[in-house]
């Protein structure tokens, strides 16, 4: 069971009524964020979550409206205490960026780790999440996510049984411990259990123009989060020239890669009212959701 | 006539119905903001007021909930193509902290000049404001300010006779510009006009404990912003340790420098009602306001 929210949908600058685009997921008591702009604290506050449990914070790119939230939150985590260790991920430069920011914030009561990546696409495990960072389309150096959450197979009797494991370590073995027996024979959890069963799968890609890594990454996603800055089709060759991604292009994303739904956001400050394409853009992609800040669902692995 | 917004009365972190404490003056088409946490630029749409004549930033100190929404705040003042230059007042190590928060805006289409200065008092004079940085009492260098807006005197017929003016140049030496007549006698406008009168004055401070220094400039005041970060007495020893102010103590400042009026700021994130303290600190002080975000005025010269 994943917990996932968009706590903003803006993009450039955050507005009194919507906050900058950063998405959050919860995974047995353990957090992971994407992006925190300036005002993410307050979002995260508004939607009632805690940045108690969060253990990593994904960035896509370092333009402002995508980090400059992170000093502030690391005061605020630090103001209650925190002494876990919190990871940041992000492109080349990450630290760089994070330590500039931090001559706000330089004293800390818990550790920040930096995993840095560049290249087409980097994996990382981390607190439960399989991360896949893949290369958008920007004017600098930016990428989407792809946040899996793998599932165990189900207990196999019959596999159980032709393994000959004694039924009194089943219970054990199903919840990941190894056994061994009094003759030193050793068990081990795949002795009974099936294959990995289907996961969860949230694809998230914004500030990019639309890119065959996001399609790909995006088959299959329980849910895809894409930028759509603007949905009025004059705004295409600005948004050309600034490698962003019109509602439509998004949409079409959508509707090539087929996820079982597809949320707007990173809305341009100048469009007011993103719904008044719902219409339009369900034409496109019937599952197609124009997000508003604390826009949430509970992801829940298939029966 | 000088227009003040109290954007934002929250300390420590902002939330979302309390924005960071920040100050705002307007003065013929030329503002100067005092501290810009995260969400500042949020607080001064919420307002609205534009950021395109703010033309002056004064910092207290570098503690993130003053200086963190100093980068969000460029890249939207650079993103309206302004050019003007902009003026960054603050304590030593200014251009340093600034600098490293510019990471995420490190291209602007406007010049930034800074004036740092240390001590115990500095004065500035920008744009019309008479700046005079002051020395409190916190866990880091930190400085009140008090902004005067200087009046000219009025014009004195008695002065211009006396002093021979020929009645051709009055309007002309009143409005500041000098004068010569066909003798070659030059004429200045001290020549025609009274004493100066008396301006606004505007004094603001937060982020430290009681201190002569504040009650000096205080005295006479138009307004004084203090910080009055708790009412609850069990607070004392914790405000005391990390050097914040009591709303019953910045009263006790009020009442002794006595300004026309007092406004609190920089609540706690703890304390969520503040008015709640109301009658009490009236006792104290009478014209205690105890602000909200966006409690404003307009100053007007005396008659």
């Amino acid at each position: 069971m994943l917990d996932v929210s968009l706590l903003g949908t803006g993009g450039m600058m955050p507005l009194p009524e919507r906050y900058l685009t950063s998405l959050m997921l919860r995974l047995n008591g353990s957090s992971l964020m994407i992006d925190c702009g300036e005002g993410t604290q307050m979002a995260l506050r508004k939607k009632g979550w805690s940045c108690n449990p969060l253990d990593v914070i994904c960035f896509t790119h370092f333009h402002g409206d995508h980090i400059s939230g992170l000093p502030g939150l690391l005061l605020t985590m630090g103001n209650s205490d925190r002494t876990e260790p919190l990871i940041l991920v992000g492109p080349k430069g990450l630290e760089r960026v994070a330590t500039a920011l931090r001559v706000v914030a330089p004293e800390l009561p818990f550790p920040i780790e930096y995993r840095e990546f560049s290249g087409e696409t980097a994996d990382f495990e981390l607190k439960g999440y399989q991360i896949r960072a893949f290369r958008v389309k920007h004017r600098v150096p930016c990428y989407g996510y792809q946040i899996s959450v793998p599932r165990l197979g189900a207990f196999d009797v019959n596999k159980a049984k032709e393994n000959q494991v004694p039924l009194r370590f089943w219970n054990r073995l199903q919840h990941g411990s190894d056994a061994e027996d009094e003759d030193g024979r050793r068990y081990t959890p795949d002795m009974v259990m099936g294959e990995a069963r289907q996961g969860l799968k949230v694809v998230y890609a914004t500030d990019t123009r639309p890119a065959e890594s996001i399609t790909e990454h995006a088959r299959g996603a329980d849910l895809l989060v894409l930028e759509g800055m603007y949905g009025d089709p004059e705004k295409l060759p600005r948004l050309k020239e600034h490698r962003h991604m019109m509602m439509q292009e998004a949409c079409r994303i959508a509707e090539e890669a087929g996820p079982k739904e597809l949320w707007l956001t990173h809305y341009g400050p100048a469009m007011m009212h993103p719904e008044n394409y719902t219409k339009e853009l369900c034409a496109i992609f019937p599952n197609t959701v124009v997000s508003r800040d604390g826009q949430s669902t509970v992801l829940k692995f298939p029966d």
